[in-house]
């Protein structure tokens, strides 16, 4: 080994190579210490509206220090206490002295642990909501643009009646749309633990106010509004539901799950030569064979998506498994879940933009596709007309059967067609989508932002 | 083996010993039968009603043969044909010959297959959703009965600030009115396929009404609120895109892990000798030590919650692997992961209800836990008096742990208290949880059943 | 619904579709009856013959009812005891008077339960073994008949440098031996439970041979032998570890994974028509595009392996769940799985089987490919004998790259050759692959059955 | 935020809390460079030896280089090539510009990439069964020193018949046992991929070679070796089979497993008050409950082998979803899932060694227990002694039952007994254990480091 161990560090990729700094940042220790250190003034200040012998000056010296985080002095308490809120409280305390004697007055660890946490993942949502209405809104302009354009329809990845690209993009935009309402859908009911001591009774509070449930309802709310909350949680042990975790990680899975399927279409699209995702111009596609280009964006939205998903379960392990007010088999694990959960997510985000934006479509072969089995899409109506005419639909079935499988070894028919394809309801289909369904929820959440801005991982 | 080789097949356990029949009957094969045929006569109404040439008199016949499913004539069929849904269609032909030459005319497999599952899953939710409603009605009194009883509040499994008992049984009931939440915004958001045609883009029906798009949206209309709903999804391959499934897949895994949380926390009471499940009088808790009285019930929900939780990622693992406009990777997988996904969950109400309504509270073991520890509990609300008088948090803090944690080797106290317990707000916030929560969403939600009736299985 | 309820009963897939019987047989009720009498029988056998009163008459009776299994009259009894081990007591000595106040003399529940579950989780894992060496065994045949058959490689599922057909299947079959030598692996590691006791310590049977280790002794390896083992497992809880449960789940999982990359490679493959799985003549693909031929049993396998996999995972939450000497949150989770577990693999061996010894392979389809693709291939031994020659490979691999990529837009390369296409050495890889691991195995596990007796799942 | 963006990353707490810095430093990225420098030179010298155009100047060149790796501008170079091999390949070349032409000759990526990869993970696998060996040891020493003292058992965590503290020690042993052999049996499998070329026919390598297979079995042969095994793998696609990574990962998880049992085992028993988790002299159980004493070792073991446990299935879904010579959407994936597993099973190994050398056990508590169900235990002693004396068991479990879980509300009994506590063999079956199963596996797999250098997270 080299003599500078720190280089021996395990760094995982997804911060070095796949998701944005921004994102990172969120789950950063830094930022965990910023956000608690944010809770003890909300609380701090709550406490001292509602008469506790707290004063300015000491919430002031708090401020001053709020992101002057000693990462290393907090790592040394904590190595002989072996309690982390209590390092970061002692490590508060010697910068701001003043404050020292006040600061988590009432709380208990969970109160910066559990608030702290819906703080980031607030955030850390909010950022992958923006991300995913930008990818929609990319996706609305190739299926406005492609939506007339026919191309041979695979079921089975066989060809199948043709549809059109841009409606075939709007199955994607269909389910993305979907995993878009479900993050609303967690964003409105979460809500944060708010003040409600050891084991969620808030005896600590009523003790600090004198029995006056009154102002202990006021201490609760306040603090929960300054969070950017309308209201705490109703009831709770010492942490929130650890139930509130797999709303989180439910989402994030969904969103995995719709790139997931989108990879494959592409990758499938990328084989027959219909699509290609973008590629640089100095890529190398395969170290040996020098030709290649292969679909590497796509194939690392399967790889990771599904790194994503199964990582999601973990949630839902955790809740089903916890103890009575609360056990601490929930901590380190969800450090690393929900950090790596929202990491991954960003990082697809920001893949699914590049390919949506970037998309090639190579309308050549597409249309060789199309003729090579355009005699085979007519039999459908064929059979549609001859039922019609007072036929029975079963029995054209088993001849258009008998004439076409048996007739030949291969899936792939070969016939080819002087007709202009038929798509049937395709584009119409696309088009009303985007009219009806993406519009209208796209313009409720607009991004402030623009797109360059957003997506900033510099992916390799 | 014995000669009557019919009784040696494997037969699911939820079958017989765990699910209701209601329940199991929905995932029969003779139900997915009846479905269908409900479907194929929705379609050719609609399609008369529209103008096709079908007469009344082969509706009839449909009608007339609906639930009269000759199973094993289908099965005969589907071995030479090698396809299910035509099986069916022969088979019904058969028994209805009037109406075999329309019977599924313009439709592909995915017409009786998806839109029949969307029916028997609306279904199924419905009664699960009805069974959750039960338990929490249930859960309800339990609260208001035990709200103001003081309890040990235990965290990591420790003695921690006292609660009450109804305080901690609104825990349960908040995550499973959550849970129930989410059974609502499954049904909200669940849309049939209506009539989308081979790869979804309407082509065969198109076809069939000449091109007239305005009889084929009139079509999927009907058909779809023939079923019981508003409209049909808005764009679809030819399938419903299998994200659907990890909606229906994560509300039940919701189910699961809330009782799973419970059945830990039951376990861990029945062994404090504080809480314990309903036990016969008959029961025999072990062959060999016949004294024991175990919590089977409670072990049993943790052992099926495990099976529903692990089983619904199979819905986002088959949505994330799907190819463009359809694969048959997800047939043969979903007829059981979604089957088996209600019944546990179906299996795992029924039991909570026994359990939740027939709880046996001990109240003097409570009590005796509480007079073990309570010379522990004060030593907060010391430190918060400590506080207020002027002194450090910080310092009070070390001052008792040093006292206490050092003192003795075990970590449970032993001083006794002659005050009476304060479990501060708990008996408050239950009361509240209740009224604000609890009472509103049953309110609009009471099932029409009474419980003996609707928890009918006959577990063992 | 229809007048008799019986019919709305869910059945299993697995059972009525996929699997055999001889599998679903192993899991049956009656199954499960007949082994445990079985193991009643060898512990009454064993005990009289180190010398407790049992007489001879008694262990006749018991042996004369050992099929004679009446479910209903069990199921009756456990309806009012709630415990199934006792009611199976029961019910045998009512058939066996005689037999009745020494059945399970010494036992716990788990004594036939675990023991119990070996014998048929032994016997299953066979079964699949046997069946794996038959799909490898038409899997070697498959090889040495097509192991000098060109075909395009895929990397990517872009065209790569050739490679044999016999070469490729080479890698199915390496996979599947692997998982062939893990069954062994767990039927080697494979002990019973024999005789320990209701927690493990074998007191109970102490105190029957009055304190006489020995003769304990002797009794728990007697017992253990008469089951087919050398010896029990060394110490064990009231149960055996469920870590045993993993082996055996992993296993099945290893082949599911092992089948479902298999399906994958032959449905794509299908798709550019160089193969296809078996296709019936009456068999239909689609019941809207009769022309269709859709690689269904590969479907099917992806699906039904994606169920094992995800099944599997359950084993190991059960083994990290169980509490001290035992809990019972095992029981009723490991009736769906294993069974499940261990019918699935049994479809998918039956699935497999077909496939492989029915492929067909489309020689002038997988001319066409290699045709088309023939001037890339050619570019790597540029490189090679360039690099040779003094030039810098990476230099060389730049111009290529230029030429092939930048040159168009798709990733297929249509340069047609006359050159005799170069796969290296792959149809020696596969001639020594066969020679040098795969016959080596099969000979040494040589099945006793024919293929057509081994494979009876009639499959639709 | 702060203005130093740096410290806004997030760091995985396995790297920077939990695990050894031994592991992280083989999943860092210096590490995987070096690897594959190791390897280029193995193939320069082993081409070079075989009679390729290659100069001892050249190797010489890779060698002095082959730890001074330049990770910026690797990652500079990869920027615009958006290819991580060829990136290495021309930094290496820039630093050894002799060598630049010949390194890699002949190879595909997946020389570097699988082969590092064996490499690396052979190596962790080697740190983990280390470390097991030790936690073994120390649990050798536990139960020899505790195998006589009687405890209660836990069956449903109610009291069962007593067992001894080493007897329940041995079971964990066991479990970790099989765990060992297991991490043995992968190590005896495992295989490098050698020198297979671009779709593993070894075509490149015979156009170096200019046809001669001889001289290309060599290379593969030479390059194993050079790397410590005694031959590559049989056949390969690109890389070698996914399957390989089950093996790993299924290995850790069962380490996850057997510790995550261990873990609940003990979070109960320091409950009752047997048996407790050392603890600091400054450690800080809670912030608000300052006399707590938390078994937060054994809580966050539970935490963390769920991590493990539900990241190991991700290798079974990446191998199950590969395509044909191989996909890419391994990578990213692997990336992740074989260094957090690794690092999380090094976690484990070290807090359970901290646990298991450091365990508390109360001997006062242990008693009182004991004391607590004692009347209870004799009754199994009585139904055997009434049987041997002719009665019915079955009566006599009936009387029983009805005289002990009838007269009472709660499970647990309060009969005195002066006899002292019947263990059965428990005793003897651990010392057994370690004589027959533990000494011979330890022995032979002993430790060359002492177990202070070993365990070297500074764990918090």
């Amino acid at each position: 080994m080299a003599k500078d161990k720190t280089i021996y560090e395990y760094r995982n990729p997804l911060t070095t190579r796949y998701a944005s700094q921004s994102m990172a940042g969120l789950f950063s220790e830094q930022m965990r210490a910023e956000v608690w250190r944010e809770l003890w003034i909300y609380l701090a200040e709550a406490e001292m509206s509602l008469g506790l012998p707290i004063r300015s000056s000491q919430i002031d010296q708090m401020k001053k220090f709020q992101k002057a985080v000693d990462l290393k002095r907090i790592r040394e308490i904590e190595l002989k206490l072996k309690h982390d809120v209590m390092s970061h409280v002692k490590a508060f305390g010697e910068q701001a002295p003043l404050a020292e004697p006040i600061i988590h007055l009432g709380a208990t660890s969970a109160f910066v642990t559990d608030n702290g946490d819906v703080l980031i993942l607030k955030r850390a949502l909010e950022l992958v909501r923006e991300k995913l209405v930008e990818v929609l809104s990319s996706l609305r302009v190739q299926i406005l643009k492609w939506k007339s354009v026919a191309a041979v329809g695979y079921t089975h990845f066989q060809p199948a009646q043709p549809v059109t690209i841009g409606k075939r993009l709007s199955l994607w935009a269909q389910d993305l749309l979907w995993d878009l309402e479900e993050l609303d859908h967690v964003l409105d009911r979460l809500r944060p633990l708010g003040c409600k001591g050891a084991t969620g009774t808030q005896a600590s509070f009523l003790v600090l106010f004198d029995g006056d449930q009154k102002r202990v309802d006021e201490l609760d709310l306040t603090v929960s509004q300054k969070m950017g909350f309308e209201e705490s949680v109703a009831v709770s042990g010492q942490t929130l539901s650890r139930k509130v975790d797999t709303w989180f990680m439910n989402a994030l899975s969904g969103i995995a799950s719709s790139f997931s399927k989108m990879s494959y279409d592409l990758r499938l699209l990328q084989h027959t030569g219909e699509w290609a995702e973008p590629f640089g111009k100095s890529q190398i596609g395969s170290s040996a064979m020098a030709y290649k280009r292969n679909p590497m964006l796509a194939e690392r939205i399967t790889s990771l998506s599904r790194f994503l998903i199964s990582l999601s379960q973990n949630a839902a392990w955790t809740h089903a498994t916890q103890w009575l007010e609360r056990s601490l088999d929930d901590s380190a694990n969800r450090r690393i879940v929900l950090a790596e959960g929202f990491l991954t997510a960003d990082a697809l985000c920001e893949m699914a933009y590049r390919i949506v934006s970037g998309l090639e479509l190579n309308k050549k072969g597409i249309q060789e596709r199309l003729d090579q089995s355009a005699g085979l899409f007519e039999t459908e109506a064929q059979m549609m007309r001859a039922t019609l005419k007072g036929g029975s639909r079963q029995k054209e079935h088993e001849k258009i059967r008998k004439k076409t499988v048996l007739g030949k070894s291969s899936g792939s028919g070969k016939v080819r067609s002087s007709l202009p394809t038929f798509t049937g309801a395709a584009a119409l289909q696309a088009e009303r989508f985007v009219k009806n369904h993406l519009d209208p929820a796209l313009k409720s959440r607009k991004s402030r932002r623009k797109s360059e801005a957003l997506f900033s991982a510099v992916s390799v």
